[in-house]
């Protein structure tokens, strides 16, 4: 088989960048080695800055996000027993969308779909080849034949377990690494959220996140030491404490029901560099992971297909290179700003074991002084909207 | 002797206190254990915030500095070879006032001797005695015989190892410290500083800044190890060195010539809480100690005055202690907002021996960020010329 560009992970960069390359009339094929309904069965992020969604408006797959999704103006900041609204529209004039990651990844699949896109899924030993050379191509296995499909270009969006970056020579290769000394206890329960906006909550006892799918289903974090065991926390005992660490007007009011997932995730942020390989290109968590405080992980990768598309974009239609050349310190100057905000706001907002005393007064003042400027309650919002591509 | 309020310490914010009470016609008396040639002889910061320069006018010391000072509307931030200025005063409306706390010190002094103000200079043994009874009263010892100065309070404006704070019971206070690792070299000639303004310098062989007293002084810094000496750094090793973490165009203008003062100085950031135990009150550097990097540390202990000044009159013009009971908390929020400040830009400007890589590049978005950022740009100016009293 023969396309333009292959693309490596049917999540939703490969998907998005699938959808704007085919919009474009540009051939390309997206191999995952997993099925459709196990990606559909990951519970991931579910807050979309507006360049986001206006990606997936560009792609033609905004409909159903403008129909259910929330658009929020603001949230919470919750310490020392109060609760501070960040007014994220009135700071910045944007809002965000709070649509879950599964949804939008539905979206795309079906838009795909119809739009005749080719996808191979249960796409074995995905494996890039000659991506240093002018005719790369990528080989998989499926039904027990290897298949080959020459390409110009291979796209890496297979996150950060996946093949593409592993396929990259390791001297070629700088990586950053900062791994957190805790984990994200979550759940997600069929019950309506405590509050209409999301509510991050600094507390003694350690962070806590009230988010949401939709305004039946809630998605509830609490920070919990790495070597916690989900097994240990019923959903009683995982209610309560979450209720401790919020102020009492939230506590009263939380709806508790049966979860139906409930899982513990470490917190690392992670940067590879450069993000392009001759012709094989990174995007998305492929490249870098953000710990989820700022909402940043998928909002990145949907920056980092824009700008790949951009790229491709000029490629084939201009036959200029220079996107594409320029795609790796483009993307990573966007990136490293959204891993310093994700890194900064999971640093404001936790119980670190090694902060000491004087670090846990300076994170008292950072949060009284947030919230007591505009100017510094702006840097936090324009951030937290997004900064601009 | 008998005094209503007795301050320990006739450095800047013992000397503003006794002006802003003597106007007020509350009788004080300043002790300082050194002589006045001493303290005149010590070389310290020189960026004042406008309530800092409030406060001087109130007191009616204000003329010299108006017709000497330097006011300054911004700085620049020098990283990456490249310099970005901060625009103060078109970012907050306020502006800095250069002006050597030594000739503030003097300006004092002068006005403290014209309105008959009482000073005992070479005190030895100055020691605060029952300020948690109903009487209090301060010893000294001065040509071998021990005095006693009864009064209504006794204040401590006597800096980080003076008297007053050691005097307090260890059980009554809390202490919060960040040592830094390394210190500021910095040097004192009559050269024409670099450029007009401020200079902060964030560079991969550290931190340097260009400071001044006048236009034909300049205060020089470059941040270094812990355990280097001032006998290893000729002036001109000293200038090359700082030429090297300047961006082109100014290491190119630097005037060098030789020093009058060069010494190394720690960092560190240290508050004790209360900053009130009876009749014994804390002001300045006596409670807390802030590294030089955001030049709060004369203006923290200007608005300490400040508030002590107006509880004090409060109490002698009004009858009420309201004012007293609420100066520890009133001058510690503000303290804790400056520390962060302080500790801040330090962490923003210099290179920090353990960082690591992903810490490094983390300085260097906070830095990118930064200058790109209205709102941040703002946050930062905003806390540089003074969060309001």
């Amino acid at each position: 088989m023969r396309t333009q560009v292959a693309i490596i992970g049917s999540g939703p960069s490969g998907l998005l960048l699938g959808q704007l390359l085919g919009n474009a009339g540009i051939d390309n094929v997206i191999l995952d080695r997993v099925s459709k309904d196990y990606i559909l069965g990951r519970v991931r992020a579910g807050v979309l800055e507006e360049g986001t969604v206006g990606l997936l408006d560009r792609c033609g797959v905004g409909a159903r996000m403008h129909r259910q999704g929330l658009p929020h103006d603001g949230f919470s900041l919750a310490f020392n027993g109060r609760d501070h609204r960040i007014d994220l529209h009135g700071l910045t004039g944007k809002r965000v969308m709070v649509y879950g990651q599964t949804e939008l990844t539905h979206d795309l699949m079906d838009h795909r779909e119809a739009t005749g896109g080719k996808s191979i899924y249960e796409a074995a030993d995905v494996t890039p080849h000659d991506f240093d050379r002018d005719n790369p191509y990528v080989t998989y296995v499926q039904d027990g034949i290897t298949h080959r499909i020459d390409c110009d270009f291979i796209i890496g969006c297979d996150g950060y377990h996946g093949v593409s970056r592993r396929s990259v020579p390791q001297a070629a290769l700088k990586t950053f690494e900062r791994v957190y000394p805790f984990g994200w206890l979550g759940l997600l329960a069929d019950v309506p959220p405590v509050s209409h906006e999301l509510i991050y909550a600094n507390h003694e006892r350690g962070f806590g996140l009230c988010s949401m799918r939709s305004e039946t289903r809630s998605r509830y974090y609490i920070q919990c030491a790495l070597d916690e065991k989900v097994e240990d926390w019923s959903d009683d005992r995982f209610y309560d404490e979450l209720r401790r660490r919020l102020p009492e007007e939230h506590a009263q009011r939380m709806v508790t029901g049966p979860s139906f997932e409930k899982s513990i995730a470490p917190l690392r942020s992670f940067v590879a560099e450069p993000m392009r390989f001759g012709k094989l290109f990174l995007a998305g968590d492929a490249a870098h992971i953000v710990p989820p405080t700022g909402a940043k992980g998928l909002n990145l990768a949907a920056s980092d297909v824009h700008y790949l598309f951009e790229a491709l974009a000029e490629h084939y239609g201009e036959g200029s290179n220079a996107g594409l050349d320029a795609y790796s310190a483009k993307a990573l100057a966007r990136v490293w700003l959204a891993v310093r905000f994700s890194w900064s706001m999971t640093t404001m907002m936790h119980r670190f074991p090694d902060t000491g005393e004087f670090g846990q007064k300076i994170q008292e003042a950072e949060l009284d002084y947030l919230v007591s400027s505009t100017a510094a309650s702006t840097a936090l919002a324009e951030n937290y909207v997004g900064l601009p591509y």
